[in-house]
């Protein structure tokens, strides 16, 4: 059978294991969509927004290991998917963009869609590539798969003119080889393992591959006890696997006070796939670098390279056994009762937080209680900000949706937050998505309120205080969710909170909860 | 006075006659705010996303010739912004762009914020620049209004360090000039007098300083009469003077088979301040240059030179005086009766439109008969999608009705482009301001319907046609309004339509009326 280009990538991608594409086309990428009929094993999932798009590519890609590609409209398409898309190269999902351009011989009219997508694309992709004839269209889309896929995994961006895709004459590529993660380097174990023997205070800060691992996590956990050690995780994990009968591991903070607090007295800070830690922001006066004074930083595996292989190998060279590993025990948690704040709102997730669940947490300020509350809950994931960037909740809960048709899925999701990618809902309703959306509903950028303060500019004056107010209007996400085909509830208390909570769960399809907490925590 | 940096940035803003500030800030720009209740004479506007506050500078751009400020945190606040940038720049809107960015000694940190600015930037920036001391900031604001202003007009970006704002040692810039649009060329005059004085047809295509010009039209209209040529604007203006007392204007089409119409058996073709007329898309088998064989472009004035001018100067050549320019006639539209179509949608706007409205149009297919049925109404202007960017109406009418609070507006806004950027709602409420929005609901991405079938991909299946449908759920516009505090309604007929157009312009502050056409047109 005789392909045009637009065929080849797909079965090429489809061959190469990916087979969900998270889409928002226009008239460049009428031929991709035109051949997604003659390619069934292909799952389009249609956004209403771009933004959707690239967060759902990145929620599906942390839940499975794997790329969703992505299907975006030339530069304005591509701009409007960048936010998600740094978010996603922090959190080191692999993702496949396809980006639709003018045809070859248009792109030296200056059309009013032209822009320089290469400038955009090299903002958050570890590979890019502009497609030059359908005849290796096939090709470069198999090796945009394995760049995406090659440890610890990364963003690939092909750029695709029109006429390579409308031509015929394309040949699709078979599964091709992906390389696994790097080997640990023995010096570094060895070096980890002296230091350890040492008996000076030392403490571990995990990356992605150790927190998204129970093995792992039960690895550094019995090494850490074996050897007076701490176990620390990053403040922003991709994927973070917790829960009863998990090693749990506790997140440096978010504010840079805190995160201090957790290092200091440390000898060695061994990174195991991590980056040193630093804060978030720069604050007048303040050390950026978190690095207490003293302490040495060491690093046992690089990104590229298999933390839980090298903990594995520091266990032997130590003599410890995972099964030495303190796992969580499952405590049942009370329902709450009385009025709703940040503490009822955790408690009653926690009390009804189902088996194997997917937790999105972009709840900020609002949400500080939910992760501690749920240490004891049945296992579950807990999926992070990684990028900073705020509107990743709703589409990495959609994203991971798709990924986990048998698992439910909860967004944990602040009010002004929310409203960057709100449109994610309809997707949500229109794939049947078990996604339960809580909005932590302050009426407020209450992060900004403490950060206004942290920055040194002290007593802010109206003007200020009204850049940070969400009300006048104040939003009612009851309504918005309707909107967009999502049944939704606002309930009074923390009984009809819990209750929303448990039918929203027991009913198929997604559900919106508006949990407003005037008083912010 | 001492100032900091982000006092002495707001105060040279401001005396250089930048006093509204469209703003979605973070922790990096908490100087910036605070700083505003040192600044009163500065007017800033919150808006829940970016694309919806670079949008709304864009429209109190094109209706003020003056740059607005927005204010955006780092790079994915710049790339949520770039999509409505991208129109911005097609438009010539001058805007200054601060985007907030680490505390310089923070860079070195590779904090989960960071990303490279400067790419994106340049992307949509005429002029850029990372301000390095909180001495020279002011300067720095100063020269980013003047490249924003010089003529004809462009996105200057000033990228601010955190520590650069809120250090002390600030210095504010006075007004500087700026440098008017350059004369037209003289050479350029005389050969267009010759060739229209030779009889052969000829047509002018006029840019965005002639088409926003009522004299400027009158004396092209005038010229054209006394030498049977043709004038023609480009598809997609800035902003359209139009309705009676004003020489009409013909728009070039967007599909390329009624563009190649327009053009057919000229001659000549005099562009003013114009790119030479170019398909949008390129389709298989066919010319995108659509430029007629046997037509020879000629540059009356280039748009860095002034239109008008180079239009006086010739229109003085020929001995024409503009007074005999042809205005069109006042004509009231009869009030539609029946189901809502495309055809009754466009009369019920005509039969209501209000004296010196500003129509944003991003109707799309919904709205090709609004234009047409307008033209006899009361003098309004007309904006319209300049670089093909989806989600531009919402936010220009946005930033159109803050630029010129005594004037209404109307938003003709199809379904499936609403949904970019409809946050823009929250922030008319807000702000009280006089926009109607009118959503042409065809529950489909109706455009692409279309441009399926014209790229050659014949029969679309059904994946296909699911990615283009928007129904599965339906969008409920009604609810989605009333969510962000704006008042909504949905009539039933024409008649129903044109009584909710009058209420909303009788009744101050936002409105959306949701008119469903499921036939499309």
């Amino acid at each position: 059978m005789t392909m045009n280009g637009a065929q080849s990538l797909l079965r090429t991608l489809v061959d190469n294991d990916v087979d969900v594409c998270f889409a928002n086309p226009g008239t460049s990428e009428m031929h991709f969509v035109a051949a997604l009929d003659d390619e069934l094993r292909m799952r389009a999932v249609l956004g209403l927004f771009e933004g959707v798009v690239t967060g759902a590519a990145d929620g599906y890609a942390r839940m499975t290991g794997r790329p969703a590609a992505t299907l975006l409209h030339l530069g304005p398409g591509l701009g409007n998917g960048i936010a998600n898309l740094h978010n996603a190269r922090r959190a080191h999902a692999p993702m496949v963009n396809i980006v639709g351009d003018h045809a070859t011989c248009h792109q030296q009219y200056d059309a009013p869609l032209q822009s320089d997508i290469e400038t955009l694309a090299s903002n958050v992709s570890g590979w890019i590539r502009r497609s030059c004839a359908t005849a290796s269209l096939g090709a470069d889309a198999a090796s945009a798969v394995v760049a995406a896929r090659t440890p610890p995994g990364e963003i690939a961006t092909l750029i695709l003119p029109a006429d390579i895709s409308w031509s015929e004459g394309g040949t699709a590529v078979g599964k091709q080889p992906v390389p696994g993660a790097l080997e640990p380097q023995a010096e570094a174990i060895s070096l980890v393992a002296k230091l350890l023997r040492s008996g000076e205070p030392t403490a571990f800060l995990v990356g992605n591959d150790v927190v998204g691992d129970e093995a792992a996590l039960a690895t550094v956990d019995a090494i850490a006890g074996a050897h007076a050690a701490k176990v620390l995780a990053e403040v922003f994990p991709a994927r973070l696997r917790r829960g009863a009968g998990i090693a749990s591991v506790e997140r440096l903070g978010y504010l840079a006070e805190f995160a201090t607090a957790q290092l200091q007295g440390l000898a060695h800070l061994v990174l195991v796939g991590a980056q040193s830690p630093v804060s978030f922001f720069a604050y007048p006066g303040r050390e950026s670098d978190l690095v207490p004074d003293g302490c040495t930083v060491h690093v046992l595996s690089e990104v590229e390279e298999s933390g839980p292989k090298a903990l594995t190998a520091l266990a032997d060279a130590l003599g410890v056994a995972s099964s030495a590993a303190r796992l969580a025990e499952r405590a049942v948690s009370d329902r709450p009762t009385g009025p709703l704040t940040g503490g009822s709102l955790a408690a009653a997730v926690a009390a009804t937080l189902p088996d194997h669940a997917i937790v999105v947490d972009e709840a900020q300020t609002g949400g500080i209680w939910a992760s501690p509350a749920t240490a004891a809950c049945a296992p579950h994931d807990w999926l992070t900000l990684t990028g900073g960037s705020i509107g990743f909740g709703m589409p990495v809960a959609t994203g991971a949706a798709v990924a986990c048709p048998d698992r439910p899925v909860l967004n944990l999701q602040a009010d002004g937050s929310a409203m960057y990618t709100l449109q994610s809902l309809w997707t949500q309703a229109r794939e049947g998505l078990d996604v339960t959306t809580v909005i932590f509903a302050n009426r407020s950028y209450a992060i900004l309120n403490m950060e206004l303060s942290r920055v040194g500019a002290e007593a802010p004056g109206p003007v200020a205080q009204s850049m940070l107010d969400l009300t006048g209007p104040e939003l009612d996400f009851v309504a918005l969710a309707r909107g967009m085909g999502v049944p939704a509830v606002r309930p009074d208390d923390a009984e009809g909170l819990t209750a929303a909570l448990e039918r929203a769960q027991s009913e198929p399809g997604p559900h919106l909860i508006e949990a407003v907490i005037p008083s912010g925590f």
